[in-house]
């Protein structure tokens, strides 16, 4: 039996409590939060401990706190003698204060406020200070998603890098969508086919080769027209730099 | 039987003739071409006409030919008695040379090279002129899709621009985010599990609540180091736009 605590008690820490929940072989022993407040939501699902309490040992602790908090919090669990491994994209291995058993298991994925998701195909990245350790984190991953990889904390950073673009950037770009409709009381639900079908097909081509629009072919007359369309001076510039940027790319092609 | 002509050989020629054989009560017969190697693809399919020829009666004629071409094209339709639709997002009905029977048949999605598409989650938006011809065109659609919406010229306009944020540059941010990997020697392939979630996300929440990153957190120290790591001008100055843009809606929350 593998035992885990989990220190923190937003978006993430929830998805790892309900993850955890129903796995064989492991058990969560306990979560550490700041305030009962914090706390409250995981009443009856495992023992509720204040970060100014004694942690309990375990196998493995996550540490699901904010990347600032990550090296403060770890100053704390100068005691606990299991794995401490933080979650986050950008943040180094080094940044955990107690030396030893350090280690990285980021989900690469994006978790919203009340919605806890399946993570079998989100993959998980893992890092370790200590060989020994590879294996534990590897079975634990290999339980929650079938994509799990071995990633430094140098080429880490890069990844979360590209999963701004993907990922917040994208959603911005789909917010601005939905405010130009919604201005000219349009349905923001009509460009959900469209959305759901340019996501989908990056999994069958590169997502160079799948460029389209008025950019990639070069049509000025259209783009000028749909920069005068738009009245918010930021989300004008977006196009424009947007634009300039395809067209670079395929400057070759035109 | 309604009677279809289609006018055009490209991608969205293609998908109109893979999506309507088979469909009853629908007849396509003939696609017009401008040479007979664009007209090759179609062989065996349907009547293949040049487009100096003499074109078909027939109950419909659906353009799909690029913008820049519809008013030529439809110049050369006036024997034509039948419904005349384009299929632009951008282009006004008014370009549409012959008078009478002009119409929109505008399925909002991006169609690529060598890719039929299921067209059921398709919205068909459809603008008619004369209004008899309106129940024809919502009925040839409602057999393609479940989705039909009649919208004038100046609203897709907008739509079409709100999709070219939702598609085009959402596929470009795509691509640069495969270009980090790339560049670092890491799988492409680890964004899409984060990709597909993104887009299905919006099925469920507005775009504007699901937003999350270190933009939306105002985390300036995370935003510093990734500019620092972009190498290239213009993909740092999409960075640095977009995290000012994400800054400025959620400004008062912050």
């Amino acid at each position: 039996m593998v035992s885990i605590v989990i220190v923190g008690t937003g978006n993430l820490a929830r998805q790892w409590v309900d993850s955890i929940e129903g796995i064989e072989g492991y058990n969560l022993i306990g979560i550490i939060g700041r305030t009962d407040e914090a706390l409250k939501h995981f009443e009856g699902k495992t023992a509720l401990i204040k970060l100014d309490e004694e942690i309990p040992q375990a196998d493995l602790c996550l540490l699901a706190v904010s990347d600032d908090a990550i090296h403060q919090v770890s100053l704390g669990l100068s005691g606990f003698r299991g794995i401490i491994a933080h979650c986050s994209g950008s943040v180094h291995i080094e940044e955990i204060a107690r030396q030893g058993r350090r280690a990285v298991f980021y989900p690469l994925q994006s978790f919203t406020s009340g919605m806890s998701m399946r993570l079998s195909e989100v993959p998980i990245c893992i890092e370790v200070e200590n060989n020994a350790d590879l294996e534990v984190l590897k079975q634990f991953a290999g339980k929650l998603s079938t994509r799990v990889e071995e990633i430094n904390s140098e080429d880490r950073k890069y990844l979360h890098l590209a999963a701004v673009y993907a990922n917040n950037f994208t959603n911005h770009l789909y917010s601005i969508a939905q405010e130009i409709l919604k201005k000219k009381n349009l349905d923001p639900t009509l460009l959900e086919a469209l959305i759901q079908h340019t996501a989908v097909k990056i999994k069958t081509m590169s997502a160079r080769e799948a460029q389209t629009g008025p950019a990639r072919r070069g049509d000025s007359k259209t783009m000028k027209t749909h920069m005068a369309m738009i009245d918010n001076e930021v989300y004008s510039e977006i196009y424009r730099l947007l634009s300039q940027s395809i067209q670079t790319v395929y400057h070759e092609e035109l």
